[in-house]
């Protein structure tokens, strides 16, 4: 409830159009869901085709679907992540067009595909270790109304592959960078383009790969510019950041 | 050099208009600076006014004087950063318009002072410690031509005044969020806002803060979405992302 | 055994009331139990209704039982915590009227239920996968005699879900922030109240989360005031204090 | 801003005793100001003679000066932490009857001394290199309306001390433990008495004690009860915790 | 093969006693097995009864009882740690007196019971959970031939318990103090007594403990003299290492 | 493609001998393929009988023969680390003469042996649990063309052990150390020989061993010189060093 | 005050012959004086010439010098540890026969130089850089007592200056071992003796060391039996565990 | 001393030709010295103009100059690393011809300059701030007696410029590569050349570096074969081993 509805709301009140109590019951909720900021509501009416997103771990099925029921009617993509075959089959009964994509461990409705985008954003994968994050990554940024383009197995091992495309790399907006073990793509795509880099950190490796914190630290003391890191496995965070960057453009 | 500049070079050949030992040497570069995508090239030819920085840590007097020597005909904005006032006198003879900024410790020449934003970034930071890094993410924005605004002491430990300024966080394209000690500032500003922000986890705190460790721990956690994050105390980073996110626009 | 018993005791001697092999009999124990300071003892005779708890893990299922039926006697309600449903069975022989409760893994024998509590206890929890150690919490508070509220799901990345029931976080005497991710949950409740927080980290999370460190590292960072922490996962320990806290009121 | 404000508001703009424009001023503020739970506020109205706490490291002189002379007229008492002779000597200007405790390292002004507290705070340190952390801790109590006692060099190394104290740790209403090396009071304490416990880890040490980590997880992972911890070398958390805790009583 | 022995036989060669090639057969294997201090040797000529020991973890059932056979012939006394009820019917055809000890998963043969031992050494444990380690020690004792006595179950939380026994405490020679969680135990009883303690962290616990990182730190840091530490869960090296101090006396 | 053939392609364009189009297509490569240092090519010319080596971990089994498949024709020697009977039967249909190594966990295909190494790779291990990465060490040299020799169970705690066997490790050209626990051999082999030592950590041990970060932080502290560290349990990397050092003389 | 001092007392209250309150005033200690097992009273009765020790670190001069006077009375020997020049002027006006030990940076007063160490403790040592901590455990062993003898620079990059000394290290009857960088002295040396071993790991080292966790690591994961760890750095508790292993025989 | 020596030995006794105490004499040192391996001896044998190298911190000028003074018959090359101008003017006293470089703070003597390598030794590094590790690298080589060849400021940041000098990448024999930050330098050179590197991390960097241990986490993970670790910093163990792999074939 911004400064014209608020002033529209005093005037009704002064002219007797609307009682004192009708304008309590208006006001009452105004701590936080009319100050204008909340996000919900912003997203529902700015952005028709954001998609909600449901995290899995450490929910039931069951209550995986009593959010995904109370989305049913106001949401027209849906992503959940980290899920089952099981979870799959339980929504597929709120949502009989929803597809599971086993690589990436997601569930997703994609039934607004408007292309809410400026330019592409790339989704570049070191191994193939590294591709059921690079996945929810991709999957993030459809589901969320961006183009995505997938460049996958281009480690620095053989930086050769990763020259090879090199047409690709530049025509990306945004680039979404997934690598593990010691993470050095991040750096060496960071020192190829001038576009914003979302670096994800994976898991993959063994022994002083310590669950993914060299990956993780190699990306945050990147010595090139423009790539900001994400949790370690964080796909759906990296494709989020990216599809945000890219839709910039189109909201003002 | 792209496709059709090779053609037309080997053209000349062809020809006769160019010699083969001419031709030769034209290629001999064509392992990194005709490829297209090396970065300073690059940058040399599509973004005029785009800044040299000068990272000064590690780096004698001397040194940085002569790569700033080196720069001094090409480049219109200079930034140096982690500087003292001795570098700033003696980069002062080489720019004699450069300016000493004492809180962020750093030296900025900002000739070019076109607007190459879309929108405007906001330096949102959590104490009156945390200033040097956002001041140095401040001005790194401002050399790189993006409009900047400054948001200030706005800790989560008093929350009402963060949200006493919510039309400057919902009116910024994207946000800058500085924060040491737990660094929850991100996560809450990123809980309000639904565009991209870059988290800079700074190094104030004692104890259990382990040199931003915590701060930086909380950011990569976030669970609020649209958060990406740069090294500790790496304003200079976490600017420059963000005016490459808001000129994205700009470029195309 | 304070200054008054004793010296009761030696005039006994003195007079040939009390036999010096007796007297000494009774001194024997002096070292620990008569002290006036050994915490069951003390338990026992100034606060009728205290719990005992059992903390399962590394315990057998028959020592749990052994260690119940030692206590059947003396203690009106017991607690035993992170168990399972075979040991709720095996309890269930020596406390017929135990309850299990799923969600927080804990049996529960409540049969002694006044209120001890001046206030009352008001139990936060960020998201719906820190319930079980929220509970925890909850469960220790009621069975230690102390009105427990409880204020779940409402993490700082949807914070108006927060602020909507800033009646409840006023109200409460103590609180315990359960928190996982980030942990910010606790900092931001700290600058809202101003009564003592106990914050309990939990190990939702993944990735750079390393099993509950980061939430742990952002609520002992805190920059809210009033904050002190336990142990990660720990619900049992954070309803402990907050219900010890609560309670002090009335042992005057 | 409560329910009952409101309605009134609402009814003078009704009977046109307000205007619609001042009604909406008055209402600009509601997004904080007036929501009720404004720490600042709701302290300032609550509690006279709540201090004002700055905390000095990474501020300036003039800047902790300039806060000073803010908080000048509104506050009785006031506490300046990990500060030096030079910014005592500027407070005294502000602050005449400032005073500097040398071994903490604070300013103190303590100009109303009403005793807000049930009971008495005591705060228990290990060993001689605690006390700077302890005399913090003792002086926030005080500054904040409690009264504290000193149980000072009495580590576990020679555990007879403790014990030949044992009536003052059964008198206190809340505890304060401060220790450094492996921190082990804490635990050692906690299994004496029955009353809350603020454990306040130090640096103090050297080798595998990693900075104060070793004591922090000693008492993080306490098997005594009723024990929450506070930052390392957190003397101010640690005594404001407990002060809160001990004024609870005093404030229905 | 010491320099008397040395001499002899050079003697014999000279005398025409010793031919040349039997002197080099006998003089093959001084590299290392007669230096004297190879300390397979040294033990079977000096300690009769000294015990093989096997380390069960990594090694195949099949290894295990090849070492054992290897051994049955010169070996009075065995112990196999960290090992199962599988393995020990294995070795039980080796050994037909060998014994099971589920507690402590250890396989034992205790074929010598000769006391070499000058005084006790009292195994101390903390908590329940803490008791395989404990015994894996108390057996390690009693099989290297030195008189053990059990404390179990006398965490400082209940420290009372432990004063009960000061009695054992004091009668000790050497001390094996076994503790998990915070580890605080090994503080405390070394403030209590004036003999060597061994002290033997345990994972026991959860959290911020970090698999017995907790304990293990603490008891680095102890600020009792006298307390030395070994691995984590290492039962048989705090055994080892008391049983060895404990018979030093004898073997002069 | 090097300067001379890059000469020769542009005097055939001159001559006519070439056509615009054709040198082009040729010269499209160039960015990577041509320039000489892609890995691939220069293996495949230089040194026939050069491994392919398969990572199995994190790829489905399908994968690896699918990798296998498209590696048939040009390798004589594979080697697939990490893997299972299952993934072995799947590839024994590509490489009928493929050999699993049940220790190593490897699938070897060996059929070109040709010895290409200078000297003898000496892989020495310390104990019975560090074997499987001793043996995936010792199957990369093999591999890879050079002589291998194996040495284990040579641990410090009987340092005769490793000096009985002084000839095997003079002998050696380079030498491989794996080791465990504290991982002190590295050092000690160190000590010993003046050839190059690449030092393998495992994550044989437990509690304070960190998965065999107590290994790696010794080798990497080593005081002995010549020792240089590969990752964790990194049996193929130190293989594939060492052998690599060994085959260097054959190269010129 | 044991049992039979107790029935004594009361003997005396029984007879007439001690007054009530006088029996009180002596009970009144009970809690720890007389209990038998205070450390301080202990020592003093049973153990004359046993030291008393000052760890000067956070202690002033003044309170050096103030703990030294009281104890000027009633000991013989004193040491004063990681002191200074100024220190030991202070100290030299109390005790003037102190000595000042440079490398050590102790203060020694040693009037009571009786043997009360059945063997000799060796003091082994790795390097040039570890003699500060060295030497700070020579001087223990021998202010406590024991005969000490030292045997330094022979690290294991060197292992025949290490077999050299085998008689050294084979008649020791305790060993403490001091190493930095990697710390494989301990391992290798445990190898070779059958004596107690303290391990003492010192911050000798850069890099990966990590401030002494590197040999702190190796030593606590040592593969070879009989070694005990204390605290980086720690040579005073080196020193003063080997001293009381070695004084244990005298005792009795 | 070998078979054959120890026969003549033998062989001398029995015709008494040699006293059975000269005998004795020499078989004394049998120990070590004439074992064949003490790494000093064969080095003097073996390879004249081998160095001698000092390393100096934690060692007294006067220590320093005493360690020269000793080797100053024996040694032709000398190298004292991690020095300072005052050791440099008293090493110039013992070696007149020592050269003091102020960028490594090593002192060299480098007398015996013979080629000892096979091939060349390329030390890369990534940063300016890199040199100082990467020249210490370089002195070591060469006073070694290998040559060596320096590639700096190649940083992966801009790739280009390593791609530019693929000539010198190529034609190395081993190569040194040396790097802060994320270190990512190492695995981009791993993917490009197959000759062995030795990778060094430096501590170059901030934050979330924490002093290194990013970019070492880095090289050890390197998806790139081939390469091989030391410590941080540790310039001269990553030119010792570099030249040691290089000079391998002369050895035989």
């Amino acid at each position: 409830m911004d400064k014209k509805h608020l002033r529209t709301l005093l005037c009704h009140v002064e002219n007797g159009d609307l009682k004192v109590d009708e304008a309590l019951e208006r006001l009452r909720h105004l701590a936080y869901e009319d100050l204008g900021f909340a996000k919900v509501d912003h997203h529902r009416c700015l952005r028709q085709g954001f998609p909600e997103v449901i995290f899995c771990p450490g929910k039931t099925t069951e209550q995986i679907v009593q959010i995904a029921q109370r989305m049913a009617d106001t949401t027209a993509n849906v992503l959940a992540t980290r899920t089952t075959p099981e979870v799959f089959a339980a929504l597929s009964e709120v949502f009989p067009d929803a597809e599971y994509h086993e690589l990436a461990k997601a569930v997703v409705v994609n039934r607004d595909q408007t292309d809410c985008g400026r330019g592409k954003v790339l989704v570049v994968a070191a191994g193939t270790a590294d591709l059921p994050v690079a996945e929810e990554a991709a999957l993030t940024v459809e589901v969320m109304g961006s183009r995505v383009e997938r460049l996958y197995d281009v480690g620095v091992a053989g930086i050769h592959r990763l020259f090879d495309n090199h047409d690709k790399l530049m025509s990306a907006n945004v680039l979404v960078v997934v690598a593990g073990m010691e993470g050095a793509l991040a750096s060496v795509v960071g020192g190829l383009v001038d576009k914003p880099i979302i670096a994800v950190p994976t898991s993959v490796g063994y022994g002083a790969n310590f669950g993914g914190l060299s990956a993780l630290l190699t990306m945050l003391n990147s010595c090139a510019t423009g790539v900001s890191v994400v949790n370690i496995d964080n796909g759906f965070g990296g494709g989020y950041s990216a599809a945000l960057i890219n839709r910039v453009q189109l909201e003002e």
